[in-house]
């Protein structure tokens, strides 16, 4: 039935419902912090050691990845490619204010308010990153309503788990390998195995691509490819640690991107390069490096993660998804499982592998700031002594480098197992009836909710694909 | 006739001719500033306290939104993509040359010379997006050779406005609500009410897009919405004040955004989402917080404002574009009265009571910082108290919130009374005959302009389109 | 015969080859600069002062220039933009990886290892422009492995030239309008004269554009344009010299964008505008400025030299192109020739002039930084005099402006000799026949390396073209 898809009144009640909440709860919760604080400013503060001058520039790199990425990359249906780009744009800007609030009463919550600063940006920007791969799963066969929903879901499930494993746990994830790509796609396929339809196993006739659509997703993947460095060394601390996160994050991607080339020619027919595997496999070895992005690991390392993530990831895509979607009943349509979780696992291990190796040979004391679980607990002699060397070095839990490996395999299971029961509780709210949701005929199919101009004629392309 | 729209002659003379005069002038007159001459360093300078780098970051943003989300924004015709991005590119290239001059005898002439530096381009960067929006308003029905007109023409009525408005009246307008996007839109509207073609009021053939053509104009708009932050923060004060020009900057894009697609839907009458609505209203948010964005108002009142802007832009597009065109012969073809116009009034507005509100226990002392003109005169002894806890406060005019309130409501008629009238006179002199104008049948039409590739066929364009 | 085209083998072997051997070049010599160093970090280093935040911004805008910019420009063929786009992509992300080992080797090799720091990765991606230029004098007649080989074979040549050049023959030219510029349009033209193939001079049936990849190509045209300024700053001296190198480039950007408007539309038979110039000729301020670019030239100097490189550029597109193609048996496929050779020569022959008109009355004593090779000798009493006033200056040759010029012509005629010469060897190496070269037919056309998606029907366009 076409008119149970109308979003006259769905998409407006749930917009300006929350539009509500979120007035409300900012009102009386978010304030600025200090260093956006007028009043704070004083004769000894220097403007220009304001933390705005070290956060924005990250931040306005990872906003061109969420909007214009991920807008493009997931634009490369022919005849979704406004939905792609467009619903990526809408539910990108509702989860980030709607992070702000939530995250914000996890991370950036004292005296009653919830204090924001650029900072807070960068860390919505990441959940929202958390949704938009989750989405990667479900594209092209859900409503906006239903991605609100699932971004209104998703984003409270995602904050507690970052919270609990980084209160409790305390892990070694710079770049979100475990919290981001992990946790993004077993939510992703929790939602889209509940959301299974069986009828689409056998593929869809508008689930194609177009000259166009290919050339706007590449577009999508080199923007994420150039900024990726930048992604993955945001949240680290600042120095040599940031310094070396882009330097792996950028030889990860370079021996993943030629990696994938080699891999799409050598399993080809006919020897011919496949636009699908340029877009997304090169990238992989920006998730492959993630966990271990501030570790000494050697240029080397970051080179060989590249090509194993994107090895994964390619074989992946050629061999579990449609496995997966036959068997187990998960349609994965972007395959985030080859991206992000396959890439994930690998990045996690190494990250294990790190620890494990980590020593003061090689890292000197401030071996004690990037591993901050392992500096010695406060009261221990050998902490005054580090901080003699290292000013400001802040007292740890004083674990050894295997109790940190432990800790680091609990965040994986706890991650895996939290985002995909949470993926599967959305997905049933997802299902309900009033969400707008397409019938399968309709799936891939801009026409559905957008005001088509006239050049995009359903009669020809129906015409011309059967 | 055809002929009269040929470029051969009156764009090299109009270019050559103002190439002439621009050497003559920047021979004269212009050279570096200290900060770029090598002359000015000395043994005590610190070449990374160079202003450069606290400029170059926010101009290149700057940058990318004129050259590439402008001129993706304009490029949304389905046959006059090539009109819409290219003349973009070469009227911002001009404007930006010209500005320099311009702007640099009133705002950085000093000791008989215009002192360059970064700071200085993005001055001129923020003319050349004035003479952008109002481009806007005469869309597709203006040879290049009118807009370089149009922009020799604004840039001396804008740089006049703003140093009288600075300097004479003093008002506080950080994001240019009220310099930038009032003055441009009624600029905007004056030209387009003296260039007025009935015969287009019925609507025109070409007036549409296409599917490739509304992608690209939502990358456009992509652009725009990521970098506003930088837009709206490049030349606040340093420190907390460009942090919260950042904060306010998104909160209310976010804000907007959702708006924007909530009444796109609810006004739709199969409830489908609309392109023009995605590509325009949604970035309401970014005028709306303007020139408050340094203030004190706090992170909901931005939220708010977002939410406000957004609504009637949208009402402005749907109500008030269609009735300015039939009865008040102002045709504003892509609505730069709702985009720039309405949201800047409210936005100016916002500001207003922003400033009866202002209080220094919100501020601190930095409230006269922010609030330049109510800083306590030269002599009084209140400066020195506060020049205690902020070192470098500049004396101001000791004026009262409701005095710098008067002078804000001043500037904003003089600005509107201003623009309009520079642009009706600016209107008449683009209308000579020799200005290349196109007919009514040519408007919205690359081929005028352009040697075009062959798979743009107009006799097949205009065979679909009968 | 179409089997020989088949990437099946050859890519792969190729890539997987080249991968060993980097691990293990890798593995043995590249460890991190002591600003990557965790090792290095102690009590007295401060992680803001890292040169990570000094360059990290200008390889950030190198990179969208390199992967976004080159890539969108080259796609212009209606026929070839996936493999304008995605060869693009692959070559730079090879190209990049194998100039960190072969430029480390030359330029950051001490005690026993290359040290890496995002400083070599600007390095890098500069060798990697060198490449992609030469790349476009084949657009559209080479295969990926091709153009690997060439990658792989130029990289070295480039390193030991730049090497040379800048330890012995030690030269000013900040943007590298001789080491980059003349060095890749001279290594390029060799390529293509040996790889000259008769029959293409008539013209190819698939050698045109289409709207929308005209389109694509004006928006790589916006990225290179908007990002130059950084691309010509990144290796200047810190402070004022990298904030002149921001003005100049800018400054020739625009005079030369105004200025190819006006060639384009004096010369059209029609009066109209060609895109091919506002994609390529609008960039030549860009090269023109580039030796020059951190010297007191003056702004108008930059203004003029934009508008002299500009015609120069349009002319050769004009004339000297065809010339060359029907007399020389040098088909220079996107004119290289016009945009970095003879701009680049311009921009050589005005850094002499600005050598030889150096004065300390204009300089200060910081003109022996910038033209480090006239710094008095260790052991002139001058040079002790010089350090008093600009700490830290380095002691020199003592040459004389003279001299200085000198060397550089020097430089210039070996550039062009040894890239020359290095091209027309890479051309044999290219040409062999399991290259997987395509053949005439086959040219400019993507469906040879890629699985097209259904629109690109070759029946079709064969009929449409013929």
């Amino acid at each position: 039935m076409k008119s149970s898809t109308s979003l006259k009144l769905r998409l407006p009640v749930l917009v300006f419902g929350m539009e509500v909440v979120m007035i409300a709860l900012y009102a009386i919760f978010v304030t600025y912090d200090d260093n956006a604080n007028a009043k704070m400013q004083n004769n000894v503060t220097d403007p220009m050691d304001n933390s705005m001058y070290r956060d924005y520039p990250f931040f306005a790199d990872v906003q061109v990845m969420i909007f214009i990425g991920f807008g493009c990359l997931l634009a490369f249906f022919r005849f979704y490619g406004f939905s792609g780009m467009v619903f990526n744009f809408l539910t990108a800007a509702f989860t980030i204010q709607w992070a702000i609030l939530i995250q914000g009463f996890f991370q950036f919550y004292y005296d009653g308010q919830i204090h924001l600063g650029v900072i807070n940006l960068i860390n919505a920007e990441f959940a929202c990153a958390v949704v938009l791969i989750s989405f990667g799963a479900v594209l092209g066969k859900t409503s906006p309503v239903q991605l609100l929903v699932m971004a209104l879901l998703e984003i409270p499930v995602f904050s507690v788990t970052e919270w609990a494993v980084l209160k409790y746990i305390r892990i070694n994830d710079a770049g979100g390998s475990i919290l981001i790509h992990l946790f993004a796609c077993y939510f992703g396929l929790g939602v889209t195995f509940v959301l299974y339809r069986p009828k689409l196993n056998q593929g869809h006739a508008k689930e194609i691509t177009s000259y166009q659509s290919d050339i706007l997703s590449v577009m999508g993947t080199l923007f994420l490819w150039v900024f990726w460095p930048s992604f993955n060394s945001a949240l680290t601390l600042k120095g040599d640690d940031q310094h070396r996160a882009v330097l792996h994050t950028f030889i990860g991607l370079c021996s993943s991107t030629i990696t994938a080339f080699a891999l799409s020619a050598i399993f080809s027919k006919k020897g011919k390069l496949t636009m699908a595997d340029i877009q997304n496999v090169t990238l992989a070895g920006g998730v492959t490096v993630g966990a271990t992005v501030d570790m000494m690991i050697s240029p080397v390392a970051a080179y060989a993660l590249g090509i194993m993530g994107c090895t994964a990831c390619y074989l992946g895509y050629r061999y579990l998804t449609p496995f997966m979607a036959k068997r187990m009943k998960i349609q994965d349509q972007c395959g985030i499982h080859n991206l992000h979780g396959l890439t994930g696992l690998i990045s996690s291990t190494a990250a294990i592998c790190a620890i494990l190796l980590a020593k003061e040979e090689t890292y000197g004391p401030s071996m004690y700031q990037i591993f901050a679980h392992r500096a010695p607990p406060m009261g221990d002699p050998k902490l005054l002594e580090l901080q003699e060397l290292i000013p400001g070095l802040k007292p740890g839990l004083g674990r050894t480098a295997k109790e940190q490996a432990y800790y680091q395999v609990a965040a994986i299971f706890a991650t895996i197992a939290a985002s995909a029961v949470g993926g599967v509780l959305t997905g049933l709210v997802m299902k309900m009836s009033f969400m707008a949701s397409p019938t399968d005929d309709d799936c891939f199919d801009d026409e559905l909710f957008f005001d088509m101009p006239s050049d995009f004629d359903k009669k020809t392309h129906k015409v011309k694909l059967n």
